[in-house]
């Protein structure tokens, strides 16, 4: 590598100056630079300095595009290109109850488009989908790259957690950008996400980019740029993709926590889930089924996903995914295998009204207090804990409603409080509030 | 200092976040953060990105006063409060053939003023007072810091470079700026620059702060940004302070280079320098002898000090310092006893006309290919190299007229070319540029 910089004549200084005054970058050099820091032949500290400076100048599209195939390439991209089919993945940027992957990709699996995912875990108030997955006994999400490629290739979909082989660049500035306050950059966020999804070797993308309280993005209008610098990063990177902007203010769906999540899942590809989850991971199905060419128009894909939602050929793909990774696939019928929680704590509405507003933020944290997410990366999880919603924005409740339970490892009314501090009550009614805000 | 750091609740990121949003800073928060980084418990690379956040982001002047005061008290800054006078030094930002502290530090301890003065080497294009000073025989510059003060007390002046006690913070802050594209930013700039002057125990200083091809600021508005920084945060710090705005588009004075400067140190003391490092000397000292309450105004002063020049007190002035620092005083009398070189090509006009511009980026560059000057810091210098100017812009030149002398070591005939294409020609008169372009 360092024949590289010296090769290509790279000033590192004068490479950060060029960042610094928002100048033109040459591809070559920034490959040269993102390959330097991933091999630790740049330094740290001027690592950090070039990502301050894309905090403050951002970075024009194209640099953003070469950034994140430099990333790409600083690991070992999988190559699915032996599977004659458009493979397409979703990435959400994380929210409270977000548990759309899991009934998504066996649901857009069993349309026949194939779904190579690598997913993440947990942080603070939003849940990750590793974790909840391994809620289910037995199931394993580091079976490798070799089996991931088999997995996609025999039963069109795998859900595996990245190897070190996935972008180590991003690792490597991800790690910086935490302890450096570079984490808010649109660019940055943009080539981090980019880089680890091209590794899956997938051909398109939809892209869930949510706004609100519980999202990591709480303002709309930044939410959306990040959103449209996806999509013109991803494209000028050689992917189909799709964003839709989706409302992160309250919870998603009704449950909270990672068994319940699962149960959640299970009920949606069974037909009977939350109106909101189960609409958002029809939405995003049907754009991918669209991208995957199983469908002409999103009218023909959702005709689609309804007919193998109801034949049950979407829950028995996700029973097959379940088996094949190594799960214990009883958990499907018998949701009682999963992890529980001995206490649970009923909580009951205090007086008549309607529910205007529940807070995503207020709600995902505590979830993360009874255990089942993570304050640091370093955290272990409890599968068993968590929250469960009897209502949603717009609900209606009279005095000694349930408005949910709280699954605890041990008895503390306290929490009963937090809970019933995160609604929000109004004397008249409210209606619900859309979901998918834009499609982009 | 790890116990500061937790004692003062110091987040890092989140200071970092502070500055990079242009928030105001907690003074306590920002002493602990450079002490942090002076000891090592900060890390570079949260450094760096405090670096590149200043730059894009700026400091505000209370910040700045903290962040200088946190910096000199990094080291061990010296104590002259026992010497029972206002204490004046000066700083230049750094030009080409700028050798005014030489004859200043003599000519205004003469007047009653005491200058503890301590300079640094030269760099790039820029020459250095110490690399000046050594080329005396036996001259020393590194005496340390007791008798630094016995010198101060006792002969009014002393010039010395910097011991490690002088702010490290600044130390590590600048090798941190020189390899991030972090070097030009004001507040950081003027952090460096005082928290150096104010670790000499001085109350007063006079700032020169020079704009133009040859400087470091090239642009005048810059140049007088820094200018009123330095005057408002030395201000903030307790110094009273001055600061001149001057013009380094042409080389100052009639020699670049270690010895040859020296030589021209000494006729201005003897009253028969060049015009304008005279005048500069003059006014700068004037400036100085007032703060130094030995003169009510900048005309008294100038009287005082030209009584000092014609008396001959500011050359013994200069003759005892030299003495009491190891130098070969004779060389004040007899200067060929100076580092001398062998070859000296003399640079004649080729057409008659007057000197309209004379580049001083272009020969201070030639002054160090010479072998005066250093490219990178861990070069040494060759104290007997240089060049000699007979003509200044303004000058009416005879075809055949000598322009100047270059001193070599070796004959070199291409640097003639060199030399004479740092000239630029007018056909009819030109005025000479007024040296001074703002007090502030």
């Amino acid at each position: 590598m360092e024949g590289c910089l010296r090769e290509l004549k790279l000033n590192v200084v004068e490479f950060i100056r060029q960042v610094r005054d928002g100048e033109s970058l040459d591809p070559a050099q920034i490959r040269a630079f993102i390959t330097g820091v991933a091999q630790g032949n740049v330094p740290d500290y001027q690592a950090s300095a070039y990502l301050m400076a894309v905090y403050h100048q951002g970075l024009e599209d194209d640099a953003v595009v070469e950034t994140t195939l430099a990333m790409r390439d600083s690991g070992k991209p999988i190559n699915l290109s032996h599977i004659d089919a458009v493979k397409v993945d979703k990435h959400s940027t994380g929210g409270v109850g977000d548990k759309i992957s899991i009934p998504l990709a066996p649901w857009v699996a069993s349309c026949g488009v194939p779904v190579p995912m690598i997913s993440g875990r947990g942080l603070g108030h939003t849940g990750g989908t590793l974790d909840k997955l391994e809620s289910i006994p037995g199931f394993d999400v580091f079976m490798g790259t070799d089996a991931f490629c088999r997995l996609v290739e025999d039963e069109g979909l795998c859900m595996m957690g990245a190897t070190s082989d996935v972008a180590p660049a991003d690792k490597k500035f991800y790690a910086l950008r935490d302890v450096t306050s570079t984490v808010e950059s649109i660019p940055l966020i943009t080539a981090s996400i980019l880089s680890k999804k091209l590794s899956e070797g997938i051909d398109a993308l939809v892209l869930d980019v949510k706004f609100g309280a519980g999202a990591f993005m709480k303002d709309f209008s930044r939410a959306e740029a990040l959103a449209e610098s996806l999509v013109r990063v991803g494209q000028g990177a050689g992917l189909k993709v799709r964003a839709l902007l989706t409302n992160m203010n309250a919870p998603l769906g009704r449950t909270i926590g990672n068994s319940l999540e699962i149960v959640e899942s299970i009920e949606i590809l069974q037909g009977r889930g939350p109106a909101d989850t189960t609409e958002l991971t029809r939405e995003i199905a049907a754009e991918m089924v669209v991208l995957g060419g199983r469908a002409g128009d999103l009218e023909q894909a959702r005709a689609l996903l309804d007919e193998q939602l109801s034949s049950g050929a979407a829950l028995e793909k996700f029973k097959a995914m379940v088996r094949v990774q190594g799960g214990d696939a009883r958990v499907i019928d018998d949701p009682s295998l999963l992890p529980q929680a001995d206490e649970q704590l009923e909580v009951r509405a205090e007086s008549d009204g309607w529910v205007s507003g529940i807070d995503a933020l207020g709600l995902g944290t505590l979830a993360m207090d009874l255990g089942a997410g993570r304050r640091r990366a370093e955290d272990a999880v409890d599968h068993a804990v968590g929250i469960e919603l009897d209502v949603r924005i717009g609900s209606e409740v009279k005095k000694g409603d349930r408005l949910g339970v709280i699954h605890q490892r041990r008895t503390n009314r306290a929490e009963v409080r937090r809970f019933y501090d995160a609604f929000s009550w109004s004397d008249v009614s409210t209606g619900t509030p859309s979901l998918i805000e834009r499609r982009i």
